[in-house]
C-alpha cells in the first residue's frame, strides 16, 4: 500500500538484512527499521516494531532464513535448532508465526537457497491471500455500510492488504460509500494508531471511538456490522485476537450485527481443537501503565497515565468462541466457523 | 475519606465558596479548588474539576445557593432564573444535578438562609445515602469476592463514602478478603486515575485493566460480581452510566455473572419512562486524542495519543437496559430493577 505516494510493504528481505517499518513510531514518524541478523529480527518481534499476525508470520520466516545464512557446517545443526527455540519464544498466540517458522525450517534442510526462497514465498503467499480476502469479504459490504473494526488488522499487520480492512479497502476502491468505526484498542492502541493511520492514508471516512462505545453504538443502531482479524483459530472456530475482540463479539451477537473474522489459512491450527487450549500471552503492565506520543511542538513524551503505585494486568488477546461468529473470510472463500467448513479448508 | 491521614469531603462550602478536590489534578496532585461565585461553581463542573454523579448534584445545589447569596432584590427574580437555567446546563445526563438545583431553588424562594440550608442538607443527605448503600451492598459480597468497577463511583463521585465503593470499603472494613479490578475507562480513565488512587489510599487490593479485558477475565472465572453507578436510572430501572458501562452489562450477563448498579434515590428519573429518553452527553473529541499526565520527571505533558489528522467520537455515556441489571442498591435498600419496586421508593 502507498505512504506518501510510494508503495510499500511492511516488511521485506534484501541482502540478508530484514526491513521493516517500525510500527512503534507510527503514526508519528515513518521509518524503516533493518535487522541484520536473526537475533535482531527476534527482538523486533518482541518489541513491536513489527505486529499483527501475518506480518509476524513473515517476519519470523524471514529470521529462520537469516538464522540459516548465518550458520556454518561447524554449528549447523546446534545454531538452527536454537534459532528456531529462539524465534518460536517471541509471541506464542499468533499461529502464523509457527506456520511460517516450520516451513522455512523444513525447506532449509535441503540448502540455504531454499529457506530464503520459502520466505519470500511465505511473504507473496500472504500478499496474494490478504488480496482475496478483501476480494470476498467485499461482497459482504452493502452500499453505506458503516462498520466496525477492532485493533489493526490492516496492511500493517501483514505484508500488505491486511485482512479486515482488505474487504474494507476492497469496497472503498470498488466506489462503495463505507464509513469505519475505528476502537482505539487499548492499552497499545492499534486502532487510534495504526487503522486510522493506515485510513486516512487510504482516504477512507473514518472516525477513531473508545472501546467502551462499541455496544453504546450498536445500542443506537449505527453499526451494520463488525470485521476482525485473527491471530490463531483452533478446529472449531473459536477464534484468539486482539483483547477486546470477545466484548464486541457479545455485544455485536446480542444486538444481531453480523460480526465476521477474516483471516488466511495459515492463521488457523487445526491441531488446536478449542480455543481454550490457545496460549494467551500476557504483555508488560507498563503498556497500560504509561502512554506515549508527541506534545503540541511534536517532542515526544513518555507518560503515566494510572493513579501512581498502582498495576495493571495486560492480557494481550481473548478467545471469541466460534457461537459468536457469523461467518470466516478466508483467500479461499468465506466459511461457517464450524470444524466441518475449517477441515474442508486443507483438504 | 481520608486523604494523607486527613479527612475530607469531595465538596463543601464555607463563608459562600465552594471549594473541591480539583479532580482533573488526581491522582498526580492533590489540590482544593476554590470557587467564588455560580459562575465560576458551572465551569468546574462543565470541565470536571467536580464530576461523579452525586458530587455534580451537591456542586449543583451550592451553586444555586452561591446564586441566592449574590442576587440582590433588584435583579432577584432573573438573576435567579438565569442561573438555573446555566447551572442545569452544565451536564446534561446526571439526574442528581436537576434534583439538587430544583430542592435548593424551591428552598431560596423563602430565603437565602434556607437555600444555604438545603444546599447543605443535600450534602449531608448524600454521605448518609453513601453510607448506607456501603452497609447494604456489603450484604451481597461473600469472603474472597473478586470484584470488577467501571469509572469511579467511590467517594471523589459523591460527597463521601461514594456508592459502587461503597459496599467495597464496608467489606473491606468489616475484614472480608476482597479485590477489586478497576476499568481504566477510557477517554478520561476515571477507573485508572480516580479509582486506582481511591483503593490504595484505603489499602483494598485491585489491579488495574484495560476496558477490553473486562469480558476475557469473565470467560476466565476471574470475576465474581460487577459493582457499577449511575447517573441517572428512569422509572423502569434503565441505567444510564459511563460509556463502556453497557459492554460490562452485557459480557456479565452472558456469563452469568451479578450486574449490581449502586445508586441513591436522587439518582431516579421517575418522570423519565425508559432509558431512551435519557439524554446522552457528548464531549470533546480531544478527550479522546490526547491524554496528560507526568513524565518520569514529574513534569506533566499533554500528549496525542491517535493518528494525527483523523477526528473521535466521544460519548460519554451508555444506557443500560434493566434485563442486564440484577439488581439495584438504593440507600433505602436492594431493589429488583423493575418499575413496581422503583415505585416503591418514593411512596
Amino acid at each position: 500500500m502507498k505512504v506518501n505516494g510510494k508503495n510499500y510493504r511492511t516488511v521485506w528481505m534484501e541482502q540478508g538484512s530484514v526491513f521493516m517499518i517500525e510500527q512503534n513510531l507510527l503514526p508519528f514518524e515513518f521509518k524503516i527499521f533493518e535487522s541484520k541478523n536473526y537475533r535482531q529480527t527476534c527482538e523486533a518481534i518482541k518489541t513491536m516494531i513489527v505486529r499483527g499476525a501475518g506480518a509476524i508470520g513473515v517476519t519470523a520466516g524471514y529470521a529462520m532464513a537469516q538464522a540459516f545464512m548465518e550458520s556454518s557446517p561447524d554449528n549447523f545443526e546446534e545454531y538452527i535448532t536454537c534459532a528456531k527455540t529462539e524465534i518460536e519464544a517471541t509471541r506464542p498466540t499468533a499461529r502464523n508465526l509457527f506456520y511460517a517458522v516450520e516451513r522455512v525450517y523444513n525447506a532449509g534442510k535441503k540448502s540455504v537457497a531454499h529457506a530464503i526462497n520459502e520466505a519470500e514465498k511465505l511473504a507473496q503467499e500472504d500478499v496474494d491471500s490478504s488480496e482475496k480476502i478483501g476480494i470476498y469479504g467485499n461482497t459482504l459490504i452493502p452500499e453505506f455500510c458503516r462498520i466496525e473494526t477492532h485493533c489493526n488488522a490492516g496492511w500493517l499487520a501483514f505484508t500488505d492488504y491486511g485482512t479486515a480492512l482488505s474487504p474494507v479497502y476492497a469496497a472503498a476502491n470498488a466506489g462503495k460509500k463505507i464509513f469505519v468505526y475505528a476502537d482505539e484498542t487499548r492499552p497499545r492502541s492499534q486502532g487510534a494508531r495504526l487503522t486510522a493511520w493506515e485510513l486516512k492514508n487510504e482516504n477512507v471516512p473514518h472516525i477513531i471511538i473508545p472501546d467502551n462505545a462499541g455496544a453504546y453504538l450498536m445500542s443506537q443502531g449505527k453499526i451494520d456490522m463488525v470485521i476482525v482479524g485473527a491471530d490463531r483459530i483452533a478446529a472449531n472456530g473459536d477464534t484468539a485476537n486482539k483483547i477486546g475482540t470477545l466484548e464486541k463479539a457479545i455485544a455485536a451477537h446480542e444486538y444481531g450485527i453480523p460480526f465476521y473474522v477474516a483471516a488466511p489459512t495459515s492463521t488457523f491450527d487445526i491441531h488446536c481443537s478449542e480455543g481454550k487450549n490457545i496460549p494467551i500471552e500476557e504483555r508488560n503492565p507498563d503498556e497500560v501503565l504509561f502512554q506515549n506520543g508527541p506534545d503540541k511542538n511534536g517532542c515526544i513524551h513518555q507518560i503515566l497515565v494510572c493513579s501512581p503505585g498502582s498495576s495493571a494486568l495486560n492480557p494481550a488477546f481473548d478467545v471469541t468462541p466460534a457461537k459468536y461468529i457469523t461467518k470466516i473470510i478466508t483467500e479461499k472463500g468465506i466459511i461457517n466457523p464450524d470444524s466441518t467448513e475449517i477441515k474442508k479448508l486443507f483438504t
